[in-house]
């Protein structure tokens, strides 16, 4: 296949011109560029780096309004959505400029010789963190802009200093090649090498697992299914030097309603609820497919809440046909279920549009079919009935992991949910109180991970500024001398401001050496 | 098998009293305890965690000379070398503990609420990383305590809040049970749940295989052979839920001897490689097993005195007699390969002793033959002659990954050290100048690690305060109250000296959270 159309999601007509379907030999030489541009690119300074993710943030913008077009036609996401999805793009693109100015990710280290030590001298040992090399990049369908071309992955690996090599969801090419036209241009502007950014696009899942196999990328960044990312582990696990893959694949975000919140709050909560499961379709990782609640009072004004706002819910555009008819087959898989009921379905719309369902079963029925805690992605959440705290947390520990648990809770609840809190940390990665998990900031504290089947490596987030530590690794410099060592190490970089653990006393790198330590 | 025996290195032959072989029965039964053993040890303060790891320390010097005179008999090191073993062991244990205290290895992260911010507000987002769960580690034969029982795997793992479950080396049972067995003591002493430390002892791979593929592990350290770290991995990857083993395998850390120190110091260097070389019969991960020199002035004495030196080499009594059939048939291999002349060998010794093995071959045969770059783990280098710097180059090119590499050089090397080093960077761990690789100091700047094959994971260290790093994930909490919270991210913990980022701002954490941020 040597090209392919854009498809309109609305309609599921293909639309617009003919577009170039890359091959495995543009997969080669992609890899090969990238290659070649990843010493030139990770000897950058900070300063230069920073602003040429700035450079990225602004290029975006000045694609104006044809992105946000682009993005609408081919997602089916709404305006609002995708004008909010642009500003989180170009801010977090932002921040990490600002985090690479800091430094604090290079993660630096001295420890100066003892050179009277007994029985041995100590030699001077020095540590960074420098970038792993080329980064293949998968784009999400869900996210066009903040999770694919310029999203979170491409930012983080750009400002640990790896080049990016992105494989465009073949959902939004259009979407996809403005925004690398925009990054391309940025580098450009920068005076850097082509290479340090580059973009396949096509429809065939080839392409990736070429990416993957290729020797020269040294990480994956991917959002998507379980069983993508899963193929995309296999593979970089069976290669002659195997690679980290951070995928984020599947959780169904379980919302716990506490007793005196349910109590208090019911039918607010209910509403409140459906307002997140159907946000855009339901098509967000952090989407709450799972309410547990103890049987008592409020939890029927809950459920009748959503199920009111569930029945009087539109169907939605969805961003595929073939997500649309994953998700119908994953609502006839939940109805078939012994011991589930259907409390209410919206209407469901035509092949490229999903409907909300809402579903409920005893936390007997629940534990005893797996196939109850699988993620549906959609707008298709299902209440659990526990009849009492201990049947609740057997239901939290037989999941699998997830990436948010939410609790809705007073300061009644407050001892219910510390005695739960050590089994959330052990299954979640971010747990939320009072709010919706569908809302990811983008900061410095999120993470936006958690144990498998949530991500395949829980010791990382792929939102916020944490997750540049995903694409460095440490490099330790023993007696090389000044004028050798890497710039950010030597003495006379002591002051430039990034924090410095100097015989394992942390400083903010304000003076020499000797003043700095105590030994 | 349900006993067995412990071996006598020197001789090969079996001695002292039958040992229960552990089975699988037992190790189910030591996952289980350390699972449910891990919220408590999790929830220690970081002072109680931090004393319990000093009363390690102490436990360890408490079981005296019987110690030493085990790890004597059945690894067949000598005297001197497993005392400043010992002190190793007991230094790393009180460096945990210093690092613990300190408190940085929480990476502590608050971004507090803006709940005026447009369009939306900000949440209250906190960050803190928490121990990943029960850790199983592998004792290592080539350290019976720096790399074993209570070597840098179970030191790290417990500083992280992880329990440990030791599948203990076979090679030196009575040694390993004699550190397990204060260990313990050092637990009950605390008050701690018995499950936080447990030693799994037994000759038969199963055990261990079943310790990995146990669901409730949840990650593995793992010292030795690429082919045991390589099969570790595969069990942990084709479990439910994949986890994490950082496997250190294997490594034949090239040695450069750059032109001018040759010139120099050609002799003087020959005789100080084959120090290296021979230490400890050459059972070193950091062994030099690999040198690369450019034709010039000083390399003909460099080799005149290695191979006076590896001649006059007296046979040393080696782990065990399986690594002494290892290191004879990587020694066949060496010697039959194309192009490459044996420069000398020491006396061999019996069926448990090995000699010094040194070859020479040209860059051409060494890069036409892949089973030349290959691990021999004993006293055995080669000599690789380039005839220039391109050819140099392209011989680290082709190099797998490695722990270390060693550059020799004076201040006229400082352009080439300069050219090489990027390629160098992406190759290994840590890079040294003017020493050799063997001596692997514990410290913060330390790595001892690498790219694949030297390690699994190369995003790590196994030695140094860096490796608790491997045992910790992290975890977000929004909106929480602070009633709720964990104590080490309340306000009122914020003058607990830990540091923390605040808004992306490193403070050392000494004030109200108002007075810390600038929003």
């Amino acid at each position: 296949m040597t090209e392919f159309r854009s498809v309109v999601a609305e309609t599921g007509q293909p639309h617009g011109e003919l577009l170039k379907a890359d091959g495995l030999a543009d997969v080669a030489e992609a890899c090969a560029k990238a290659d070649a541009a990843f010493d030139t690119y990770r000897a950058t300074d900070r300063e230069t780096r920073a602003a040429f993710l700035e450079r990225i943030a602004e290029a975006i913008l000045g694609v104006g309004d044809a992105l946000i077009e682009a993005a609408i036609t081919e997602s089916g996401l709404p305006r609002a959505r995708l004008e909010g999805e642009r500003g989180r793009t170009v801010g977090q693109l932002r921040m990490f400029a600002d985090v690479v100015r800091k430094g604090q990710w290079q993660q630096l280290r001295i420890d100066p010789a003892l050179p009277d030590r007994q029985p041995l001298p100590r030699p001077d040992l020095r540590l960074r963190m420098i970038p792993v090399g080329p980064v293949a990049v998968f784009g999400a369908s869900n996210f066009p802009l903040a999770f694919s071309t310029a999203g979170g992955d491409t930012a983080s690996a750009l400002a640990a200093g790896c080049p990016v090599v992105v494989k465009g969801h073949p959902a939004h090419p259009v979407t996809g090649a403005l925004v690398a036209g925009a990054i391309s241009k940025a580098v450009a502007a920068c005076g850097l090498p082509e290479g340090v950014f580059q973009h396949l696009a096509g429809p065939s899942n080839d392409l990736g697992a070429s990416l993957v196999q290729d020797p020269r990328i040294m990480a994956v960044g991917f959002t998507g299914s379980r069983s993508g990312g899963l193929a995309l582990a296999r593979l970089a696990q069976s290669r002659a030097a195997p690679i980290p893959v951070y995928a984020e694949m599947s959780s169904i975000n379980p919302v716990l309603l506490l007793p005196e919140a349910l109590r208090a709050r019911g039918e607010a909560l209910g509403g409140a609820f459906v307002g997140s499961l159907t946000m855009g379709a339901g098509q967000f990782c952090t989407n709450p497919g799972l309410i547990l609640a103890v049987e008592g009072e409020g939890l029927e004004a809950f459920i009748a809440a959503a199920t009111g706002a569930v029945t009087g819910a539109s169907p939605q555009t969805m961003l595929t046909t073939g997500i649309r008819d994953a998700y119908a087959r994953g609502v006839a898989t939940l109805s078939g279920c012994p011991g589930v009921e259907m409390l209410a379905a919206g209407e469901q719309g035509d092949a490229t549009h999903g409907g909300a369902v809402l579903f409920q079963t005893t936390a007997e029925a629940f534990l005893a079919n797996k196939a109850m805690g699988h993620e549906v992605f959609g707008a298709s959440s299902i209440i659990v009935r526990c009849k009492d705290e201990a049947e609740l947390a057997r239901i939290l520990s037989g999941l699998e992991g997830q990436l948010t648990a939410t609790l809705h809770m007073d300061e009644a609840d407050e001892a219910m949910a510390s005695r739960l809190l050590p089994l959330l940390e052990r299954k979640v990665g971010r747990i939320l109180a009072n709010g919706w998990p569908t809302g990811v900031e983008v900061c410095h504290a999120m993470v936006h991970g958690g144990p498998f089947p949530a991500t395949s490596d829980p010791r990382t987030t792929s939102v916020g500024s944490l997750a540049i530590d995903r694409f460095l690794r440490p490099v330790s410099y023993q007696n090389i001398a000044q004028e050798v060592l890497p710039e950010e190490l030597r003495d006379a970089a002591l002051a430039d401001g990034a924090p410095r653990l100097i015989d394992g006393k942390l400083t903010l790198g304000s003076g020499p050496i000797a003043g700095a330590v105590e030994v």
